[in-house]
């Protein structure tokens, strides 16, 4: 990734130029400093039934990663040399499109630039001044929504159960953690590093969390379930996936949202096949294990109950959010890779313009 | 197991020795010759309100060899010196129990042995005359409520769709490829050899059937589900799992219920791990795999329904059935081998008496 010499003075959104991150090599493994390129170019002109957006906030995500291969992946993948997805608050600046105008923000899946014309499809009014416009990109938006959908429609959690979810203090583990306890579960979360742990137990209410590079990580995690798991949210496979597999009681359901552990693999890794492991716990404990993708999966009516579920404990200060703002786009490549190895520590977003 | 040296000359079921064969040995991987034990013992005698029963036939069914190991399985393990699990069908020679007569058939889960003492719980009654005692012990009974109950609550099959199962000449595998084709669906079946695919073809309506032994099965299977696979009905894991896996369509069903080509597996095979690859096609293509226990997780409802339905088709002549006999208890442990390695052609039950 090229990036200006000096981090401290990123370059700044202008009118007249338009900042653009492109997919420059489709990396194998890792992302490094070549698969992401800064280019710049005119500022795209709005005709008629468009409307010029200027980006506020960008939307990081684990999924972002899938999207940078060639394969048969969730959507399709970003072309070579194409902008990076990505979900942005944006601002209308101009609008020949009925329903936005100037002032207005909204929510579109415009990517990593700073302007983009869109017509209206697919873009959502958030208003002329929305509370927490970043908001809609996390405990409001497709986290929140991925979360509370998955947990409640795949995991379906009773009072009592025990529910374990990694990645414990990003946008998806918290929310489902604070809504297991909602629920009344008991709520585990799995974290990197005392300090996320602390908050997931001190702020976000979970009854344990465990830091999962404890050498005895494993042991830890099943004092934390005395009485097993009935719902393992899993976000990250790994490490944890295998550590969750001999606790899962009878009739346990596996929401699969994610295996952010594994999205830099380039081949699989080495042995021994843990397959007759995973079958043989699904066969012998009936459990159910269920991949999702929230806009394919779910529609409408899921959505709408989120979103009524989720405004009301915002405002009864039953559900906390955390964000990690990143300043500027040029920071965005860096910023990540810093999210699929772990060290953002709760809803990371680009802070554009 | 210690058998008797002419095995053209059994050992006779007699009203003076209750035959029984126990378990000598846990096996690690494979049972072998000293894994089961023919023991000899007086008939056990009926008292109040119990009944006297001679096993007329046993069957031998896949998931005995769990029952063998000491781990945590479907159910409680064998006991060391115990008679071997498994369910037969008997004539009631003398009874005290209330809606059993003598000269009834029963359906009973009292083992690998000649006779045995029960009072009525957890023993059907078949009636006198029965037509076919012993499909109580496969189309009509565990494997063919297992293979409706299986694919239609958890595989869930639309017409025009493709199901795939292995073992396909067994007695689940047969019965969940009739099924599919009942219910409008493209059936595919695995099966081991020329003989055993050309019968699921020409007998019980495949639309084809591949060899696993072929070298370019992976590539036959694909060119055998040109539309992908919707259902794969898991009962075998291993090298057929492996190439379903990239085959499965958007929202596929994998119902759990069995992984016999893992049974004899003492540890974990070498690698590479393929968990990333499991849990990456659940998550890609948003499949729903779902392990279940036919007597845990299905109920009264589930087993009305397959009842109604398998009369329904056995009288319609919609489904075909096939048995191998086996002559004689002591010939039941090293057929209990062929069958976990596939060398079997059919539901295998054993002619006790």
């Amino acid at each position: 990734m090229d990036t200006p010499d000096d981090p401290e003075d990123p370059m700044p959104q202008t009118r007249d130029t338009n900042r653009r991150i492109v997919l420059a090599n489709r990396p194998k493994g890792r992302p490094d400093d070549d698969s992401l390129r800064l280019e710049t170019g005119p500022v795209p002109k709005a005709g008629a039934g468009e409307m010029l957006l200027r980006t506020v906030w960008l939307s990081l995500d684990p999924y972002m990663r899938g999207r940078m291969d060639d394969a048969k992946s969730y959507a399709a993948p970003v072309e070579l040399g194409g902008v990076m997805t990505g979900q942005v608050v944006a601002e209308v600046v101009t609008s020949d499109v009925d329903g936005f105008a100037p002032g207005d923000h909204v929510l579109a899946g415009s990517g990593w630039q700073d302007w983009a014309v869109l017509d209206g499809s697919q873009v959502m009014n958030l208003g002329r001044d929305p509370a927490h416009p970043s908001w809609h990109l996390g405990i409001l938006g497709m986290p929140g929504f991925t979360a509370h959908a998955g947990l409640l429609n795949i995991g379906e959690p009773k009072p009592g159960e025990t529910v374990v979810v990694a990645a414990a203090t990003g946008p998806v583990g918290a929310t489902v953690g604070q809504i297991a306890k909602i629920r009344g579960c008991r709520a585990v979360g799995v974290a990197g590093g005392a300090e996320k742990c602390a908050h997931a137990v001190e702020v976000l209410g979970f009854d344990a969390c465990i830091d999962h590079r404890s050498d005895d990580f494993e042991a830890q995690l099943a004092a934390a379930c005395p009485e097993g798991i009935d719902v393992y949210f899993e976000n990250v496979g790994g490490r944890t996936l295998y550590a969750v597999l001999p606790l899962l009681n009878p009739f346990a359901r596996v929401p699969v949202c994610g295996m952010v552990a594994w999205y830099n693999l380039s081949t699989l890794p080495d042995g021994p096949d843990r397959g007759p492991q995973i079958l043989g716990t699904l066969l012998r404990q009936k459990v159910k294990m269920q991949g999702f993708i929230i806009f394919d999966t779910f529609g409408p009516t899921e959505h709408a109950a989120f979103l009524k579920d989720m405004t009301g404990w915002l405002q009864e200060g039953k559900v906390r959010y955390r964000e990690q703002v990143v300043e500027g786009l040029e920071a965005a490549p860096d910023a990540l890779l810093d999210l699929l190895e772990g060290r953002n520590f709760g809803k990371m977003v680009v802070r554009v313009g």
